[in-house]
Parts: C-alpha cells; structure tokens; sequence
C-alpha cells in the first residue's frame, strides 16, 4: 500500500499549472505571478529629499551660515533653475533635489527668517537624498514567477507601473459528494440520514487555496446518478469526490466511473484517518476520491488537495509545510498506518511549540478537528514516545486552514 | 511623544465590532462570527457503524460462529428489523446499527458465504459503534462568537445543518491617497511624479484582513479638493489617508480637514518607518492618518490598521502576533524611536527562526519590504546586540501579508 508521501507525488506527477489570466492590480493580491514583473520606470525617478528642509551645498552648510532662499518645491512640482552659490532651496520629502544642491539641511536644524534660512547643523554632501534608482530602475526584475503577491508586493508592483499583472488562472476544482444518506444543510433529512458537510468544508479549502470551487450536485449511489453528476466536471482542473462507499469504500466511484472512463492510478494508502483515497483521470480531468468520513476527507484534502492546489496554482514548491513541537503528552506506538492526529498547539514560557493531541481521535470526529490547532504526523510503526520528545506537526493556522 | 503601543491602544479605544449580517455558508469562510453557534441536531443521530462489516451481538461473535445474515443496511437506508439471536445484518460505515446488535465485525474479520457469515475474530461489546451524539448534540456551542471560521469550522456547521451564518459585516475602510505627485499605475505622469502605490497596497491589505476596501479618487494638495475626497468616506467603519505632506507632514490633513470637521487625537509617535501618523475622528469616521512614504505607510498599517481591523471584525484579540528569533547579525543600538527592520527570517537546522536585517533600511524602498519576511521590533534606547541574541519579530507569513 502506498505511503502518504507517495501518494502526494503520484497526484502531483501529472499536474501542470494552469494557464495565465490577466488580472487588475487591484485584484491581484493573493494570486501568483505567471511571469517575473520588471519595473516599467526608475524609483525615484531623480535624486530626492527623504525629508523636510532645505536643498544646498554641503560646503556651504557649516552651523551659523546664512543662506537665501532662492524658491521652493512641493512634491510634484520641481524647480527648474540652478541653485547658485549662497543659495537654499525650500523642499519637502519627495521633491526633487535641484541642480547645484548636493545635500538637504533638515528643516529642524535650520531657522529660517524671511527670505533667509540659518544652518544650525553641519550636514555631509549626499545627506538626506535618496538616488534615482534607489529603489529600483526601469528594467529590473521586481518579482519572479511563481510568487503568491501580498500586499507589499502589490505597493511594489503599482509603484513600478503596473495596472495589470498576468498571474495564473485559479484551478477550478469540482466538488462531488456522493451518498443516498446525506442532504445539503438546511434541506429535509432521509431518514437515517446526516447532513452532508463535505462538499461545503472542501469549496472553503480550495478557495482558502486559491482555488474556485464549483460545488456539483449530490449523486445518488447509483451508477447513472454518479456518472451524470460527474460530467459536471468537464472544463475543471481537478474533479474531487467524497464517499460513494454505500456498497463498500469507493466500489461505486470505481465501478460506475470506471465504465464511463476512468482511468486508476492508485486507491489505497497506508494513512488514517483516510485508508480509501483513490486518484485516477476521468477523460481529461484528474480525480481524486477521498473518504466520505469528514474527518479523513478534510485531513486528506490538507495533505493531497492542498499541495495539489498549489501545483496547479503555479507555485514553485507545492510541499506541505511542518514544523517542530514537542509533546505535551506521552504518545502510544502507532500501527503499520501513517497517523494524523489532532492536536493542540502552545507556545510555552521558553518560546517552543507543546503539542498535546487529544485524548479521542476518533475520525468521526468534526468538532475535535475544528477544536484542534494542527496535526501531530506519526510515521507507520512510530514507537512510544514520552511527552518532551520532539515530534513532526503541520499547523493549520501557518496553511492558512 | 506616544509609543507604538500607546498609538494602537488609543487607536482600538474608540472602536467597536460592526453589526451582524447573514451569509450563506458557502460564504463564511474566513468571515467572523457574531453569536455562538449551536448544534441543530444530534451527530451521529443515532448510534452507527464505524466500519464496513456486520452489525451483531458480542457474546455470539466467537471465532468460528456461524450467523445466518438476516439482511442489509446501506448507510442511509435502515434495517426496520431487530435482529435476533444467531443473526447478523451487513452494515457499511454509517449504517444504523439495528436494534439488537450491539457491537460491528468488520469485514476483513469475517468469511461470507451465501447469507451465512462466519466469525473470525472475537469483537467485543460496542466495537467499531459511533454512539449517538459522539460528535456533537442537538444544542450544544460548536463554536463561539469571535472566531473567524476555518474550512475545518464549515464542515462542523454543515454537518450541525447551519445553511446561514451570522457573521460580522466586513469592515469597510475608505483609502484617500493625496498629493500633486501621484498618479495611478498606467495614467499619465506629472514632471517629477511617481506612481501612487499606498492606496492599491493598502486596499491589499485591508482586503487580506477581512475588510472590504473603498479605494477614493487621489486627492490633489488643496483644502478643497482634500475635503471633497473625504466626503466620499460617509458610512465608513474607517477612512486611511495617506500622505498630505507637501507642505510639510500632514499639515493639509490636518487643517483642511481640521475646518471641515476633525477631531485629532494623536498626530505623532515614537516610531520609524512612520513618525507623522494621525488619529482622529471626521465626523462619525475614525480617522486614520498614515505617512506617504509607501513603506512607512505599510509598516504603519500592519502595526494599526491591521489591529484596527481585527476588533472591528469581531475578533476578541486585535494585537499583532509577535515571535521570537535569533540575531544573524549584530544589530547597533537604537535612538529614541522605536524601529521596524526588516529583515529575512529562516529556521536554522535546529528550528530556530534566525533573523538576518537587511543592510539597508531605507524607508524608500519598497522593494526591500516586499522581499523581507517580516520585521525585527526593536524598543527606543535598546542597546546594540551581537549575532545570536534573542530579538522579537513580527512574521508576515503568519500574519497573511
């Protein structure tokens, strides 16, 4: 049977990212560059002042000296002449450092009376300027590929003159849950039946990875009801399916898609909560069936939906991140399955991360996995650990989850 | 002159959470509640099946028993009988469990044959059974107001059958971009101009937090034109200036607004990027006045207006996450302002986050912020550190800027 690692590389193998788009500045926080962005312009664009004050001569500026002041420039409004021997020119941050000045005088360590300002400070050639180019010139990369855009890249990329940016299309990911059992929230119930919560927690994931989920109708557990239902996937990057294990895990999704084109590449892992995750390709669309259990399907969508998210998203390292913590409490040795347990998570006084998994893990389990902060990984036969031994965790609130 | 974290606590003084409004749960990922949530049924609703298998009295399941299969539930589609001595019903993960039975043999464990079934192992009482309300019970808090729903958090809802979600309304902050030397990205240039990027980083960021961004027409440097672009800001929960400073920092905020309305509570701190911030109130909107140097305006606005954004979304706890790390390198010793470096954060192989400041902090440079990890917090006076000390830092990753 296939390890979790496994399984994530064979869903990765066959993914590509998805084409550009172009999109506004003003939309394109939190999307990912499809191409490296190069400034359209030099910032600043001249020499100017970082602050408010006066433009001279360094030379010039030795305390008690008096200088005239020969006009003034706003931001915006530059000073055509040169400034000759003797003068001062009145500035503000932003403006432009006029010819003959090589330094600016602060306007807190000058006294200024009229026409006239008084150096109260020496001050250096260069002081207080920033250089045309400083921050950038017209030509540079800015941003590479690749790069999910915060809102500090998006103060970059406005101020490099850019209104648009080509950035990859959201992976559109079908969402099809599947059970005679199961009615949406709010709608009448079958008898015995539960409130399905998988199709709407999933369409939260990938939209919370950038993702456009289209959530498709809930397939009855027949053959026909499957196979239409499923053709709503055409055009999606990604069909994902939850249950379908009324006549025993994923026998329905396998046989009914199977003869409707489904093509398998694995449907076992050596994982829980989530033994029955299958991934195969229904004509052009990569499907991935996770277990109808809400728990084993969330816990599987943040270890295989996730990174396959980011893959097609466009994003250079499609890996899960993990971090360090140690244990609040002793754990059991696991059997020959990978574990994924709930856990709380804690900084304590010395600054380390406390993993405490809860005491029930039970993956029928919601409330403790919407209770919980991450997920302890235990590897397949992980021996007994006392609590203070270091353990591998994924935290929920670092994959934005 | 005030501190930092006088500045944010006078900021969060005057604020209070916006009003509820309802969303349908396909939307309420990421939104803040506004009341605790109660479970509106039982999970499970009764007890059911763990596991594919047979439903089954304990005390006759002895390896080697033989029980006649006296029918079968899929989930979703319950047995109406209550199975008798010597009888076993075929159950599948969620299954009722019928009445009679009190414990589930799973499949692997057992040898079918015809409508006999015969047991391989022993199964004690309750085995593989989800007891009724093991989940969650009808009434129960599932979650409490103030927190801002996870994926995780959707799924418990829909399964409790919440189809709608009172969350708090986003937060609506207008964004007033001034000064004669800016322009939009792609318009035309004044001489001397650079491009305007404060209000697309800003909306960026109010947008990353949970708000919802009113981008204004940019300001030119006159009283009149500053007043007519604020008026455009009626009936938000915040307006955000920035710049103003032609001549000299937020002199134009402050008069021109000054006569049509503003209350100032604050107007400088102790701080750098970003001494010249303002605090008041224009008519019934809380004014926040940022500095126009782009940096300092986004350092500002992850230091206050992200604080300012969480209380006004509900959330209970609007202080900024902070983390520690170790030097990379040695850092001077500061002035009187409180400092914001930036700086390149990386786990070290023993999973210590090591902070590296950049070499240059010039508060022009965008691209320098844009390429940090995030911000070395340094307190005014704090004396100068060699590599290896312990500083604390904020994380843009996990603060999703």
């Amino acid at each position: 049977m296939l390890t979790a690692a496994e399984a994530r590389a064979r869903i990765l193998a066959p993914l590509t990212p998805t084409p550009p788009e172009t999109v506004a500045i003003s939309a394109a926080c939190g999307r990912v560059t499809a191409a490296p962005l190069r400034a359209r312009l030099t910032q600043p664009p001249c020499d100017v002042s970082a602050m408010d004050g006066y433009a001279l001569r360094a030379a010039e500026a030795v305390p008690g000296a008096r200088l005239r002041v020969a006009g003034e420039a706003p931001a915006g409004h530059p000073w055509a002449g040169t400034l000759a021997p003797g003068e001062a020119l009145r500035i503000f941050t932003g403006s432009v450092i006029p010819a003959g000045a090589d330094a600016v005088l602060i306007q807190e360590e000058a006294t200024r009376a009229g026409e006239e300002v008084t150096v109260d400070a020496a001050v250096s050639a260069g002081k207080w300027i920033r250089r045309a180019g400083q921050d950038f010139s017209a030509g540079d990369e800015i941003l590479p590929a690749g790069r999910r855009l915060t809102p500090r890249d998006i103060g970059l990329l406005a101020a490099a003159n850019h209104p648009w940016v080509a950035v990859h299309r959201r992976p559109r990911v079908a969402i099809l849950a599947t059970g005679d059992e199961i009615a949406l929230p709010g709608e009448p119930l079958p008898a015995g039946g539960i409130v399905s919560s998988n199709s709407q927690a999933l369409a939260a994931l990938v939209a919370a990875c950038g993702g456009e989920p289209v959530v498709l109708p809930i397939a009855a557990d027949t053959r026909s009801a499957l196979i239409s239902a499923a053709s709503g996937a055409r055009g999606a990057d990604m069909l994902v399916t939850t249950g379908g294990a009324s006549v025993g895990d994923y026998d329905l999704v396998q046989s009914a898609l199977g003869e409707s084109g489904l093509v398998v590449d694995f449907w076992k892992i050596a994982m829980r909560p989530g033994k029955p995750l299958i991934y195969g390709r229904l004509h052009e669309v990569p499907l991935l069936g996770l277990p109808g259990n809400p728990v084993a399907a969330l816990v599987c969508g943040i270890l295989f939906l996730r990174p396959a998210l980011a893959l097609l998203s466009g994003l250079p390292d499609p890996d899960l991140p993990t971090a360090r913590a140690v244990l609040g409490a002793p754990l059991a040795a696991n059997d020959w399955r990978a574990d994924h347990l709930r856990t709380r998570l804690v900084r304590d006084p010395a600054g380390r991360l406390v993993a405490t998994p809860f005491a029930r893990q039970d993956s029928g389990m919601l409330r403790g996995l919407a209770a919980a902060d991450g997920l302890i990984l235990r590897a397949p036969e992980a021996p007994a650990l006392p609590a203070g031994a270091e353990v591998e965790v994924i935290r929920f609130a670092e994959l934005g989850l």
